[in-house]
């Protein structure tokens, strides 16, 4: 699927596999990498799976920033950098498929940020999890919108203030990812997991998602008065009519979409 | 108290307890059984209960939505069974008593919308929550609100996505519920955990925890400007006067409300 | 340093110690108290200095609000000290220092508050935290507004509405503090994460923590537009630039701020 030169992007049955193939690089985001990243992200989104891996090649899986496409950039020139990568990262979250982060490696800075923007995320024991960049003078402001996001307060001050590497188990227990496995169980508990999340209604699973980006982080009314109008409308979807008749009626859902 | 038919309301002392009593529709929550929620809710808030238990009868919690009433709705029926459904959660931590809700099964979809959406929660150890839209057709954009709002975004979006039900042990550690407790002790400990929540003034716990309500979700600062008014009008309260005298004068305080 | 009555406070190479120094009234913040802490905080703010360490002597950390500073004043008085205290919690977050509480016993009220308002913190298991003005007469409204930043919802009812005391190693599984140490142990174990989290450029660490505080409990995009504009512009202060030239360079940085 495509041509690039970063990445592996294949179907495989109603998965696509985004896999992060610059080993070498530490699979650095470097400008060329997050536009390839974009690509793949919304042609899966567009495309009719229902899930997609972000997993990586090598002995990380993301170092964050490529600094050597950074430091010769004036703000301005950092600035569409960024707003590249925030769009990489608001496009993982806004695609009706679920996406799940196969980490087998060390996930830093933008690399964190990638686990953290993915809907679930499976870990090997060996992963870990830094947002370094408050001690190597460059902040992980970026990094640090959606971390906060997944883990507490505390959590995430340790993590952005000190620098220091999480354990794939301690990322676990506070909520960063959602399982830590052996390293050789990694590709079967994250398929197993994507399958789990994958059932049923494959549009209303793809708007249910978009709506639990929308409500996150808003006062809870606020929340209620998106919820409420989406819930309504798609009451009437075919996947919902199904769903209910075929439970009313005892029979297994053929689903519509 | 009351005339129902899908509940057994009873003032027990201090306690108003609601018990969710149609086990052969799995406390599924029809626009009837609704009603009488919503009811017995505003009733017990206007009186002057300190407590109130949520409970159910039968080998479920509750259900959630009841399809045989959501299939043969238009949008604007099933906007309007939502929008009566999301009162109920928003009478529960409106009214002044503290909420406990006392889980004895599976609680699932807006069943497990009103466990998250009590004060405070305990289940027995066979009990389970889970929000199956996703699986069945049609999103749990709702029960998702409240859940949001209690649990980490990685545990939010495997409940919301998987639909497979979390067992009692697991939502504690997520902090779904306060506590797990073997199924014997179930009353005991939900009579013991509403006991401590409802010690000292009652005009002053009731307006604390709407508060609360009021404060969350919010930028800090709006918090605190919201926190800092209702703090130091309850300065002048009599509770405040008499927990404050009784301090200082080193007696037992005895509450004027 | 300074001329205190209720605090100690000295500099101690990068790091400055403030110390509540009134075990006799268990570090109660009368008005005196908290403007000698907000005088305190913005000193070592101005200063050069990389971490604060926020500690305290006695049989308490701190016990909250002075009943005896209290119990006299009307509504616009009580009104003056909240809004005097919340300036106290939002200086701890705005200061460019990191600050870390260091917890030697229990910390009540607006105690816990200060607790939970620093950055990261470390506690005896022998220390305590409670939020007990809801069983006392007067809600503990403004603590709730950074321990509910802190911790899970349920948990936070919990604290608010029972009052009763929750644990060292209870505090640290729920997030409200980093970590749980021997007594013995907790004068090293802060310094050494105060060391881990002051590693870096000091002036871009500053503006690191600043961002976090600003971006914090906000909806995503929102978040994000902020800490886009404050990255961008910090990759051209010469912390990032010789974060990224030494890292390039494979050579250690030298901090130009």
């Amino acid at each position: 699927m495509g041509d690039y030169e970063h990445l592996l992007v294949k179907q495989d049955g109603d998965t696509v596999r985004i896999t992060m193939n610059r080993p070498e690089r530490r699979n650095a985001l470097s400008e060329p990498h997050l536009r390839e990243l974009l690509h793949a992200f919304e042609a899966a989104g567009a495309s009719d799976a229902t899930g997609i891996v972000l997993a990586a090649e090598g002995k990380a899986f993301s170092a964050g920033h490529d600094f050597a496409d950074v430091a010769a950039r004036d703000l301005a020139g950092v600035r569409d950098l960024l707003r590249l990568c925030t769009r990489v990262m608001q496009t993982i979250e806004q695609v009706p498929q679920v996406v799940v982060a196969k980490v087998q490696a060390i996930a830093t800075a933008a690399g964190c940020q990638l686990v953290a923007s993915c809907d679930l995320a499976v870990a090997a024991e060996s992963a870990a999890f830094a947002l370094p960049g408050g001690k190597a003078g460059w902040f992980c402001h970026t990094p640090a919108v959606p971390v906060a996001r997944n883990i507490g307060r505390k959590r995430l001050m340790e993590m952005a203030l000190t620098g220091d590497p999480v354990d794939a188990a301690t990322a676990a227990e506070w909520g960063l990812i959602n399982y830590v496995v052996p390293d050789a169980d990694l590709d079967a508990r994250t398929d197993e997991l994507l399958a789990r999340a994958t059932r049923g209604s494959r549009f209303g699973k793809g708007v249910g998602k978009q709506t639990l980006y929308a409500q996150l982080d808003r006062p809870e009314a606020d929340a209620y008065a998106i919820a409420v109008e989406v819930m309504a409308s798609m009451s009437q979807s075919p996947g919902a009519r199904e769903g209910m008749a075929s439970f009313l009626e005892k029979r297994r859902p053929v689903w519509p979409d």
